[in-house]
């Protein structure tokens, strides 16, 4: 069976999905996007997704091709014509195509893409292992919380990750604290027993695993700080994780090679772990 | 005439050139671009945007995707076919099409895609009574010396400029200090008639007519000071001006609405344009 995409009105073969070279996306990296988790067919927190994708077109002041029920008709049509019972449903939506010019184009059509894929199976060894993470510079730009395809330095970072063995890039602000990972959020557990993880401002995007997490470490009874934390704090602490749409929840067993608590996924984040699958489950 | 396109190895209309929706240009702002002028079908400082252009792909690590002779045969070919004389011709090279994933694809063509159109005939006027920019925060990624199409802060920032009336907005960093326009660089000249503009560190692109200007200035005799200066530095200041390859040199007569100088465009400043507009013509 062949991919199909939706590119602004139409379904098409996935290959022959294109946009014009003067879109903005292309050009200014002008358009937002969400990628939403899909469980035997239905969309995984779908409510939230949509509320930051709305936020994140406002920010932008970008307007919507469509309601929010007509979107949800082309997300389902996509996973349903691309057969897919896990994996992921991709959406961006851009300002649209017009000569290129850095202000808003006075008159432009905004651009939407939806594809959908099966997920890879996930390796289990992953989350019974736990994943390295190395930190980096946060370089970005200063409203990481709006999810923008302005993602070049996401991609660096990303990169950087990979090229030293290890899962994800956790990014490092001029005052040495940890803003969160170049496609997940960072989480730790002190030894005092504190879930810490930074609050959603502008220097991090506010992921919807990190929402529905935060509910659950609640639910948990677990005490739950969000604010700022060192890399040292982060490397003295006795568990640590790490949380998106695609990775759910995973341990985090050592930063810088440096091994967190006996260098084994923590007791705390397998009970948090196992309640953010049992949500999914019920969602 | 119909204009026309190159897009990774074929001319096509440019109604038709497309990029496929994962190429990664659109979905991670993962490439780098050039808009270069053409004077009587010329590229004009073609070197140093070829020099500046290798420098940006080098930093991200992208590829070229031919050597600068076949590159230069393109440009050429593109602005013959569109029959431009004076107007600009504008590349741009992303990482190529890969399934969605941050970290670089192992195995990815680059994208390069090439398009030129004549430029609006310019208004006399607003060389002669000059233009007013407003100053906003610098909230851009701290890779500004990379000429990469993640320019979503810079798209803001020129629509903040045209709602206020402006020709453009002055980014200003979290010391104060002026960085540059959001597609223009920023210069000064003071009290005691030291022309000066921010040095080419990381928080600057350095612009092909800012380096032109840099030698006119030297030719000129003046002082020159490679430095950051102050928003209240620039309002005190006895001239102002910006340059970009599309704008050449324009005289910034008000910053945030306070006149600069008597309000009019300043001697030097006209003296500076008149020897830069001269080495275009010499170029």
């Amino acid at each position: 069976m062949s991919r199909v995409a939706y590119v602004t009105g139409h379904y098409v073969p996935h290959r022959e999905a294109a946009v014009h070279i003067e879109d903005r996306g292309f050009q200014f990296a002008d358009g937002v996007y969400e990628v939403i988790a899909v469980k035997g067919g239905h969309l995984i927190d779908a409510e939230r997704h949509l509320a930051r994708l709305h936020r994140s077109l406002g920010e932008l002041r970008l307007t919507s091709p469509m309601a929010d029920a007509a979107l949800r008709v082309v997300l389902g049509e996509v996973i349903r014509r691309n057969a897919v019972d896990t994996g992921i449903v991709y959406l961006q939506i851009t300002r649209g195509t017009a000569p290129r010019d850095h202000a808003f184009p006075k008159a432009a059509t905004p651009t939407l893409v939806v594809t959908s894929r099966r997920a890879r199976p996930s390796d289990p060894r992953v989350a019974r292992d736990g994943v390295a993470v190395v930190t980096i510079p946060d370089i970005r730009w200063q409203r990481c919380d709006i999810k923008s395809v302005s993602l070049i330095a996401n991609v660096l970072g990303k990169q950087a990750a990979r090229e030293s063995g290890a899962f994800e890039a956790w990014q490092v602000d001029s005052d040495g604290r940890i803003t969160e990972g170049t496609s997940t959020n960072a989480w730790i557990i002190t030894r005092d027993g504190e879930v810490v993880t930074h609050a959603a401002d502008h220097a991090i995007l506010n992921g919807v695993t990190r929402l529905a997490l935060l509910d659950v470490v609640r639910r948990e009874g677990c005490r739950l700080v969000e604010r700022r934390f060192t890399v040292d704090e982060a490397k003295a602490a006795r568990e640590a994780f790490l949380t998106s749409t695609t990775a759910d929840l995973l341990p985090v067993v050592s930063i810088d090679g440096a091994p967190i608590g006996n260098g084994r996924p923590g007791l705390l984040t397998e009970r948090l772990r196992a309640a953010y699958l049992a949500h999914i489950a019920a969602e």
